[in-house]
């Protein structure tokens, strides 16, 4: 078993690098904050004997030796980029887990025929650079490398310029490694597991997502002297999509989500008609059909809506993931390390996307939950207890053991 | 008659400070630019034989003695701040013809018995910091000084902090001069003269205004893993608000107008539903029941759609002008000066805010429109012609020297 304490005692350590404003962390991805936090991790893998590799995303490899050095290594990781307003555990669990799973071998002086690697992959919210998951989306080839470079922050900086600067630019040609797994720990981010006191959910699909960024153009216009009938008006336009989002995602109910997180109005005056408004609608289902249905009926929306007030319309798919099955064998064997921990388990469907997502693509993949509070998530108060992160840092453990054999 | 062509010049050298991007002005109040567009203003003033005099609120008058100095002046006057993406007239116009009349008068060495005024008022806009007409708002006693100072910018700056740095902080206590009358000059910002061909417009009314700052809280929350039922989306709340704004001010119609050009969402992530969403609500009419109307229905929608979400609101009157009935002695002066230059004229209503609207609780005031093309203000591409310039200026003049007699 792992030590639950000294897991918790490296969340909190971890969790003082880029503070939030209400108990969580703005440790966005290549920030300073996200830099020292790579620093540490490093410093910490060195001292349990790790060698480190950063490839040119700058995702971080950490790898301990096996016994047949040869073999494909078994990988687990997440990420320690946070929102804006964070938690403490999205992601930073998973990679703070995979640490504490070597330390503890390192202490057990256990040896595993595969070698084991921990992954710290780039970007993975995609707060500041859309899309999310883009460190292991380059990895697995699915996104360009240089269309990755080119991705702008709201400042203006770039992605290729911002990962040079705060150092982890590193030499290895992204994706030029194979893995022969990958298992990643995280916490839930949803209600059900703690709801039905659930241990751990054996996550067998992942939505997929598409973020929409429209842009609208109507006529900035003075609020007070223009009739309503002279109107362009964007900004009613962007409210009207706002609320078909929400009917689109409830009428394809059960199990589909759509919402809008990022808005920017200009030029966002109070006594002027927004000129141009610009969002993001993130639709999400676990099915490829109602996806694909989802992102039709929102388009038809909009272009209607647009049309009725004369505002025109451009939309770019700035995200774009298809709904994953992971590894029927991996979730098996994630199952049977919870029943012979006596955890409790379920199958369950994220309802966020993972590096995991992008991973299964290239190796045998399956991804372990673990309840947090309330569900919530992607908000400073994301809470869990010790127990759950031990929970799921055991079955964690037993489940790389059994595939990197002893 | 005034020298169409220095006016131009004038507008087109103020028009170099503080460029936008669209071929409009950024000068917004209290900021560099502003204060250099001030400096320059100030050294025309001084070139023409004028005494300049800030109050500390950054009110700039310029004073032109008179036979009898004893007089009550003769004021006449606008602004020189813009908006963030402005054009070049709205507000110039007034306060470089009220200059260009000077100039005039001048060159005629023509003598008023009473003195003559020229007035640019701090921060009429209203887009860096609420509300708006805040310098002549302060000068006729409607708005507390040191409100007007802890006044906050986007950026956490204060009016009062501001106006020290700039360098316009004066001496003189803000409204303790008395004005025998007080002319403006404006573009119209709509489009009712230039579709009617009428030189000249005759603002016998203003509309009064609210401006409702509302703050809604609701869950941060992912956009993925947390279901549709789980939520609590202030995003959705206020998009369901902006279409009810727009449901009021029509079926309040005719002449009631109702908008949001600023809305803030946090974290603006497009992976998380906001937690809090800040907007203002512009309604507007020139009939004091309908307004009041419009702003129980604004509020009583919005606290429906909240209730019926779970998100909680809080709200915030950050503007508040009446209805203004302009002087009917000086419309007529107005309308007889038009008249004996030949220049076709209508009562109209002012749509937009002026600080005439103010300068009307304290003494007879009276504005003057000329049009604008396509109604467009607020707005970069904002137009006129030289020759609406030099009509609109040349009433303002002989109605100026009516009540300032030769
Ligand atoms: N796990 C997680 O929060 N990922 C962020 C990407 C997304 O699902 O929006
Ligand atoms: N004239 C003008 O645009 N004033 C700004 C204040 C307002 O009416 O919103």
């Amino acid at each position: 078993l792992i030590d639950a304490d000294r897991l918790w005692d490296s969340l909190m350590e971890m969790a003082k690098i880029g503070p939030g404003i209400a108990g969580g962390n703005n440790r966005q991805t290549l920030t300073d904050e996200d830099s020292e936090g790579r620093r540490v991790f490093a410093r910490w893998c060195a001292e349990a004997g790790l060698s480190i590799v950063a490839d040119d995303v700058g995702n971080m490899f950490a790898r301990r030796p096996g016994h047949d050095d040869a073999a494909l290594p078994v990988y687990m990781g997440s990420h320690l980029d946070t929102q804006p307003t964070g938690g403490k555990y999205d992601g930073v669990l998973g990679v703070l887990a995979a640490l504490e799973i070597v330390r503890t071998l390192n202490d057990l002086g256990v040896r595993t025929k595969r070698p084991i690697v921990i992954a710290n992959w780039t970007n993975e919210e995609g707060a500041r650079f859309a899309p999310a998951m883009l460190g292991s989306g380059v990895f697995v080839g699915a996104i360009d490398k240089a269309v990755a470079y080119s991705k702008v922050d709201a400042h203006g900086r770039t992605f290729g310029e911002e990962l040079a600067r705060i150092g982890w630019l590193g030499d290895e040609n992204s994706g030029s490694r194979q893995m022969h797994s990958y298992f990643e720990l995280h916490i839930e981010q949803g209600p059900i597991l703690e709801a039905q006191q659930i241990d751990i959910g054996v996550v067998t699909h992942c939505q997929g997502l598409r973020w929409i960024e429209f842009t609208l153009t109507g006529k900035e216009a003075h609020t007070g002297s223009t009739p309503m009938k002279m109107r362009v008006n964007a900004g009613l336009a962007f409210a009207r999509i706002a609320d078909a989002v929400e009917t689109v995602a409830r009428e394809t109910q059960p199990d589909t989500v759509g919402g809008i997180g990022q808005v920017n109005f200009s030029p966002n005056s109070r006594n002027v008609l927004p000129g141009r408004v610009v969002f993001t609608v993130d639709i999400r289902t676990a099915n490829a059909a109602k996806l694909n249905e989802m992102e039709e009926k929102v388009l038809a929306a909009a272009y209607a809506i647009c049309d009725e007030l004369g505002v025109s319309l451009s939309f770019e798919i700035i995200g774009r993931t298809e709904p994953v099955t992971f590894s029927n064998n991996l979730a098996e064997i994630v199952r049977r390390c919870s029943d012979r921990l006596s955890y409790s388990h379920k199958n369950i469907i994220s309802g966020a996307g993972h590096d995991a997502c992008w991973a299964s693509h290239v190796a045998p993949t399956v991804m372990i939950f673990c309840p947090c509070k309330g569900g919530v998530s992607h908000n400073e108060t994301e809470e869990i207890s010790i127990d759950w992160a031990a929970q799921g840092a055991n079955v964690l453990l037993h489940s790389v053991l059994e595939v990197a054999q002893v």
